[in-house]
């Protein structure tokens, strides 16, 4: 502003809502300009040419008393042709303008509306869940290139280079050759106006990821993965406004090698080449699924352009091609536990964006990987006032415990039984599994709920509306749900013992060699199956929810704490278990049925955190290198949990929330099993 | 030193020779920290720990009056353990002390040896050629790292590069994929020590691109690449002392796809998927040529760890998979043409270290490549105090001219006419080709000397020592000789016709169509050939040459010169070329016979020094910024040049060195051939 005269002519007040920022400027300037200096959250893809339509805005008029302004109604520029163009062809929403042809005549509130600002906030559905903002790695640019001059020779590349310094102040972006070898074609299809993709990470050099002739009117998008070792779980988001277009899982290929992570171990230290055929498995996979999601999104696999990734360490070294081996033994070394950042040709990843870039978040420990970590990112231990437990059950469970103060992080080998193998009516959660049960504690008759059917078994209509699936067996939740219940009917005592019929009073308790099953569902009159909970059944939960309940308790003694305020489930399971059943059980500790939370998919949605917000993920680097680890497997304590974890509910701390919820019957069946008749209670039994 | 009390005994001077570094360290300083603290040249791979023998150094003792000392036998620490089973088991060179194990005890002169410095000059053979100073980008470390431990997990890579910043000051390192695979089994087989090779460039971070366990007894190689559009030829040089192992070369397979660039360009546009076959044959042929090469040199060929690339535009565009379509029409728009450091992956060569790293110098302009700004590298003429002009003959001329005032640039469309191409018994450089010739000016008889025979076609004993290969055709210093010698002897007039036999009095002089061809040999007695010089073969090298002229010419107007002071021939043909012939025949402008040199292969040259010195890469961006580029295809000049640079010699300018050096006939033969001769006499004739 020229000094001290006050030429109200010549410039005019600017206020930008939401963000409050304002500033004066000269007579005639964009409203995209003034956005643009101060600093205001507009976007724009075309830079202004009107191309794009990215940077609408709604300009206030009226009384703005809150600011002491009245905005007339000339305050900005007339509708220009540009605009009229625009709102003919695409359509406007009434009362908006294009940022970049409204200009500034008088003094005016400016509003930006949700969907143009490049920081918006993705709003997830739960209550539970916190929103992303968007503040993607890749994003596209319109630009304007020269033309190559004889006079002047300098290639392609350096013009566009010059372009984007120029247009958009990027400096020095890289070109992988794949890219480059479509430079020249593309800039002549466009007549040297193109849209390109710059990658933009928290280190190394810009890169350009993708390149269109002229405006490129299609989505770009980004695949957030959680490789499990049982599952690869997909979510398809566009990366200009952070939706999910599509979710798709897989199953690991790799199970064929093994069903655990220590089965694939062995594999590769069994078999030469193991670890690249499982290596070799997983990327087609992965490739595959790519292209079957975009395919479901109805979106060219070829404009997936960034693929983050969160796995526990195996699967992180088996998809990098290392050989797991030393992730098998004490002292458990990774060959590398930072975050990568690498091109996804060199994952094999053939399908996507030529150019693409993939993202691996840290691992923790040997034992405790990126899935961990994008769950810390995900719920944000380190951020919490109370002290929270945070447990992500898979065929292991990943365990935090944290405050503001202070995150433990250990790993616990809990097997695969809370997914339903291992159990003698186990299966995978699918339509015609049994996935909630009720056993009603005076009659000792069970109703139960399957997958894909909402009616009760004891309802009418049950058999009907289960017809074309069947009751199959029973899921993960199920049989949490299933053993919680028969230990509230007293078909069940502490030390995990099912009682025979005579005992409990049910005929249902039938034997199985020298212990007793409960029938759950005889299905054999339909040729469908017995399903029943065998004395193995109950050792197998056992084994497991000791290890997740040691594994806790640790990281307890190790904070000093003897009480957590808040329970956290992640993961798939922990999205469908009942928390009164996980506290009969004795899996997690002892809290108000109130403070136990389900997080859903943390790990996938650490994943799509890290593929949405680029600063997430120097935050998570920053953050692991903060979590301190803990080694379950030479904890002489965890030894010491787990046994004494081993009764239902455990019976290493006192339990008040669950006494004051239900009653536990003293009940205790004292026929000690035969040494041979578990194994024979694992053996699916049909009619 | 403690606050001004002289402690004589406490501290002693050290002055290092051939550097004149000096300074004072405490008594039991190892010569190798003292060294390192002072920033004199003295190599260490294992860090000081008497492994690896590079810090060997020559103790000087009595009397230096230059520096004003007297040096006493026990100066130095007495010989050790260390270093006696070092030359027990190794060798030791008598004097030698190892500089990491030799202490100062009292001043001392300490001389480090050429073999001991890392910026050793590599001296070249001819007296002609500059030596280079050795500062590869790719070194060797020897490491020691801490193992891994439960209580504080860490990858093996981040204890790897916290041993690199630790012991070598060597921060933040990367690591590709395929080498990573090998970190944890390379680690534990060396018993936590290694050997790493660390790449360092310009710019980027350093990257780790071999890895070995224990200390590394090997030589680490590199390759230097003159990607040529007729040969590939390759030097293998030691990364350490810049030592030449092995040089070879290849034909370059594109050739079956089209002779010269422009051939090749159509092939591509002609044919989809027609670029990608060249790419997919010369990377393949590259590959083949490092097995090769380390082969002769008795290398593994894993331990080639860079290789470096010069090429012209054509050629490099189609190694990067690039379609050159844009090179073979104005404005010769190139891709790109910065200098490039790539994955030698990504270039499929596969048989070489799996992290090798690829460096392709910068080209010039979209005719003027790589091997252009290698020449300038090599030949310096923006360090010249003369003008210089230099010529790189190859399929395309490409020629330089300049001082340390400014450097001009430009490439001239020669053909492949002096390679032996479009000549009727013209050949490539092989055993039985003709590279010499004179004639006898009186009796117009030839006599002539063939590639791997040292006798005169008219010495005793030269049919049976040229029996094996026989007398097979005319090579492309041949070529020029025996035109050259035709003018002189007055069997060509300027305008380049052969006389008759009646007009010149030779009989050789046969008629050839409407023209007359000379009978250079006649092999039809024992099978062999019939060699003549065609009035076509005359026009084909009269087109080359004016080409190459004009060129010259062109730069020299655009420098305001009338005169250059000194001509360099580059490339293999200017290896050969006999100058006074080339001045004959009017291909350069016109200089003291002894003002003509030839530097070889300096394109080759400079493909190695950006090999072993790595601040040569910048220089050479730097420079071809520099450079002034002048396009021929575009310049009205170049075409009057070429026109009057038809004659021979030329009649553009005066050449009075000429003129003190031979006389030349004034003869005339006003014959003007028929318009379907030439074409005739471009076929071979066999007897």
């Amino acid at each position: 502003m020229p000094d001290g005269t006050p030429e109200t002519t010549r410039d005019a007040l600017v206020i930008f809502t939401p963000s409050g920022k304002r500033g004066r400027f000269a007579v005639g300037t964009p409203v995209l300009t003034a956005a643009r200096q101060l600093g205001v959250d507009l976007d724009s893809v075309c830079g202004g040419r009107g191309i794009c339509s990215k940077c609408q805005i709604t300009p206030g008029y009226g009384e703005f008393p809150k600011h002491g302004l009245t905005v007339a109604a000339d305050a900005l520029s007339e509708w220009n042709a540009v605009e009229d163009r625009y709102k003919r062809i695409r359509g406007l929403i009434e009362g908006r303008r294009l940022g970049c042809q409204a200009r500034i005549l008088r003094d005016v509130v400016i509003d930006v509306p949700p969907e143009s600002q490049v920081h918006r906030q993705v709003i997830r559905k739960s209550a539970a869940q916190r929103d992303i903002a968007m503040d993607p790695a890749t994003r596209t640019f319109y630009v304007e290139v020269a033309e190559p001059d004889m006079h002047e020779p300098s290639g392609d590349l350096q013009r566009l280079r010059d372009a984007l310094r120029q247009q958009w102040q990027i400096d020095g972006v890289e070109i992988d050759l794949p890219l480059l070898r479509h430079l020249q074609p593309v800039l002549r299809k466009g007549d040297w106006k193109v849209t390109v993709a710059v990658h933009r990470e928290h280190r190394g050099p810009p890169r350009i990821t993708g390149l269109w002739p002229g405006f490129f009117e299609g989505r770009i998008c980004g695949l957030a993965i959680d490789l499990g070792s049982t599952t690869i779980a997909a979510h398809l988001c566009d990366l200009a406004d952070g939706a999910v277009l599509a979710s798709s899982g897989l199953m690991n290929p790799q199970i064929r090698f093994g069903e655990d992570l220590m089965s694939r171990v062995s594999y590769a230290m069994m078999n030469p080449g193991g670890a690249a055929e499982m290596t070799r498995a997983v990327r087609e996979a992965i490739d595959s699924l790519a292209r079957s999601i975009a395919d479901e999104a109805k979106v060219d696999p070829r404009h997936i352009l960034e693929v983050t990734f969160v796995m526990n360490p195996v699967m992180h070294h088996l998809l990098l091609g290392i050989d797991p081996v030393e992730l098998g033994q004490a002292p458990f070394a990774l060959a590398t536990g930072e975050s990568l950042s690498l091109a996804a040709a060199d994952l094999g990843l053939v399908s996507i964006g030529e150019a693409a870039r993939v993202y691996v978040l840290p691992l923790i420990a040997g034992h405790v990987g990126a899935d961990c970590a994008a769950v810390a990112l995900s719920e944000e231990p380190d951020k919490s006032d109370d002290l929270v437990l945070i447990v992500d059950v898979g065929t292991n469970a990943e365990i935090l415990l944290g405050n503001r103060s202070r995150v433990l992080a250990c790993s616990s080998p809990t097997g695969p039984a809370f997914e339903g193998a291992q159990i003698s009516s186990g299966q995978r959660a699918a339509p015609g599994a049994i996935e909630r049960v009720e056993i009603d504690p005076v009659t000792k008759e069970p109703r139960f709920r399957v997958i894909g059917c909402d009616l009760w078994s004891t309802d009418p209509g049950f058999a009907a509306a289960t017809a074309a699936t069947g009751v199959t067996g029973i899921c993960g939740s199920g049989i949490i749900e299933v053993i919680a219940e028969m230990r509230l009917a007293g078909l069940l005592d502490a030390g995990g013992l099912i009682g025979s019929a005579e005992q409990t009073g049910s005929p249902r308790c039938i034997p199985e060699g020298r212990t007793h099953a409960y029938l759950l569902h005889d299905g054999s009159a339909d040729n469908g199956p017995v399903i029943t909970v065998t004395q193995g059944d109950i050792r197998a939960i056992q084994l497991a929810k000791s290890a997740l309940y040691a594994g806790a308790r640790l990281l307890m003694d190790e904070m000093g704490a003897d009480r957590v305020d808040r329970v956290v489930l992640a993961g798939a399971f922990g999205a469908h278990i009942s928390p009164r059943h996980a506290l009969v059980l004795g899996m997690i500790p002892d809290v108000p049925l109130d403070r136990v939370f389900s997080a859903g998919n943390a790990a996938g949605t650490g994943a799509r955190i890290a593929l949405l917000n680029v600063a997430s993920r120097a935050a998570i680097e920053a953050g692991v290198r903060r979590i301190h680890k803990v080694e379950t497997a030479i904890e002489p304590r965890f030894q010491e949990h787990f046994v004494a974890a081993n009764a239902i509910p455990h019976a290493t701390d006192p339990f008040p929330n669950l006494r004051a919820l239900v009653t536990l019957p003293e009940v205790s069946f004292n026929v000690r099993p035969g040494p041979d008749s578990e194994g024979g209670g694992r053996r699916r039994r049909r009619g």
